[in-house]
């Protein structure tokens, strides 16, 4: 596309957690009112409801409708937009088109997830929709063993340990530690990283991101609509999906996230820029290992050396290349349909200079990458700080 | 939006029925690929799925990425679109964002269901996830409860009575006749209706779409394109999505449909036309208390004069306002997540004289009306014929 001049003017999201109290709507409602707020009320003409599961884990699908009707927009258009874990931004790309067509001049965009109201046998099978339902997850493969697959590869063909891929996990949860709405704000050592609990072997606990709920969203509108409001807004350079194949099985070489490396490399051309232009990037820790598949596709580093910026310091928030700068999916926590809007509204946070205690220093340009299924469907999106 | 000079340059469509040797995927990749072939094979950059219930009956999410994997497009951007039974139509109002905006020259958009693989009490479960999860469907009611509750009020508000209904049924099975794809190809008579099975009380076994499985497709691209490649097109003049309140409790007046409503209107707004200029009408007979309700919301009969369309011979392919010209949901079948692009696919053949038989004389201006719930989502879509 390019996004001719859309503007991010207004960002909202609840805490990150076990909302036992909170139904699905009081989320989506509740980041939903708040980012419209922080954006100055303007009317809103279209909602995108970005979300994976409503369906199988709170019997509720049409969620466009449902939000708009519980968020007192009653009346306005409203859809619903799935790509699995990739759904949030997903329907960030779609709320781009929406605004970038003249279809709507202020468009909403909430990415919501409600995990912990079913048992935790349900979520995993429900997780693992977003797989190939008849090659992949009716073998039993869930997205633990998925990830799995891929850290074992990825240490017999790179020679790499478990206990060196402990920085990634580490950086995460010191980042949360300042993110008041994380679901971990506490720190990790990398003595906790070695003897945390295995869950498939290679991937342990403290290399997953947990089960929660919550909802995040942001207000779009042309630039131009932005500058006559007088909004402090945020550029949306780019904004790119690619795809790959659904199951893992059909991948040549399965340490190469394709889907990745296709929707970054078309996010770097409609933003003309390269990797070095970027000074943050909010990866998709569902797994330590996406992290590191990720950065590599995404051209932080060659194949075989993503791991390396985390032992060589470089992820931090004064590094080379500041990851997962709020905590990430590791910490903050991983809503799986909310967790694209929740890396925008943090990278749209730091843009604003309203990263608090974890904020990069001098950030103008941050991406973030959004991933659904095991890289089949791949966002990104490079956000830029307007003066 | 005004869906600036886009094009349907190519239709594709599976017959609706029960596949039972048929997976979803094995649906969806045929209607796209017929689509494609149609269009003379342009190299499509964009693919929008409309679905609703395969997480739940299928055990699949992640259509987008799934489907064109399948199709041999893998590495396309591609995401799911879900508005309940209002799915087909509004990944088909995306699908003209992505090419207006400039994201895509060439789009695909697939409706897919596959609702016989499961017993029909899931299916039920299922589709009650279109209405208020919390307080609608735990509270027992089907959708079929819900068109009673309306077509009950109707007969008592309006003096009207259960026969004076046949019409709409008898009409939908007559050109159902003339559709080979159509599930149910044959003629039913007034006797029929009068002595079909009651399913919820005035809602007979007649007066409802069936449980089946179809995928429908269209490829779009911008008036340029279709021009310059010299292809045979369809001008898609207006897309517009209205929405309701969820919950059929909360409307002041439950006989007047404002998202159908409102949808139109903003329909006509944007192609400038008004009712009498449309030479036929697929209205979403899921029931056949909707064709009438969305009949009169549209603006083509008062308020309690809707039914009487049927009574005085208005609806048939000479009539006033043709509908449901080849079979609509009751006749040709009602595979919920592709409902809304068959009705497209239909309106288009229409309009390229492609109809056979069941051909509408004349016309030029088409409208699909595609519903999510009781009304919750309601999609409006005008084409028009190009010369």
């Amino acid at each position: 596309m390019s996004t001719p001049g859309v503007a991010i003017i207004g960002v909202g999201q609840t805490s990150v957690g076990e909302h036992w109290d909170r139904s699905l709507r009081d989320l989506a409602v509740e980041a939903l009112l708040s980012a419209i707020q922080d954006a100055g009320s303007p009317a809103v003409a279209s909602l995108f409801v970005g979300n994976m599961m409503a369906g199988e884990l709170t019997g509720q699908e049409h969620l466009g409708a449902l939000v708009a009707d519980f968020a007192g927009l009653r009346g306005i258009e409203a859809v619903r937009v799935e790509a699995a874990c990739g759904s949030g931004a997903a329907a960030l790309r779609l709320g781009c088109m929406a605004v970038a067509s003249g279809a709507a001049d202020v468009v909403a965009v909430v990415g919501v997830e409600k995990m912990t109201d079913r048992p935790g046998a349900e979520v995993t099978a429900a997780l693992a929709m977003a797989a190939d339902g008849d090659y992949e997850a009716r073998q039993g493969l869930s997205f633990v063993a998925l990830n799995a697959l891929l850290m074992r590869r990825y240490m017999h063909e790179h020679g790499v340990t478990r206990e060196e891929f402990a920085p990634f996990c580490i950086n995460a949860h010191r980042n949360a530690v300042g993110n008041e709405r994380a679901m971990f704000p506490f720190t990790i050592s990398a003595e906790d990283f070695s003897k945390a609990k295995m869950i498939a072997d290679p991937v342990s606990l403290l290399d997953s991101s947990p089960v929660c709920d919550g909802a995040a969203a942001v207000i779009l509108t042309s630039l131009e609509t932005a500058r006559a409001m007088g909004r402090r807004a945020v550029r949306v350079r780019a904004s790119a999906i690619g795809t790959d194949t659904i199951a893992l099985h059909d991948r040549r070489d399965i340490l190469e996230l394709r889907g990745a490396a296709t929707s970054a490399a078309r996010a770097y051309e409609q933003a003309g820029v390269t990797p070095s232009d970027i000074d943050f990037f909010e990866v998709h820790d569902a797994f330590t290992i996406m992290s590191v598949l990720s950065l590599e596709a995404a051209g932080f580093a060659k194949r075989g050396e993503g791991v390396r910026l985390g032992l060589n310091e470089e992820i931090g928030r004064t590094g080379r290349i500041p990851i997962t700068t709020m905590g990430g999916l590791k910490a903050r926590g991983h809503p799986v349909g909310a967790t694209g809007m929740y890396q925008l509204v943090e990278a749209a946070l730091q843009l604003r200079g309203e990263a608090g205690v974890n904020q990069v220093p001098n950030a103008t340009l941050g991406m973030t990458q959004n991933i659904g299924g095991s890289g089949a469907t791949v966002v990104t999106t490079i956000l830029e700080a307007l003066a």
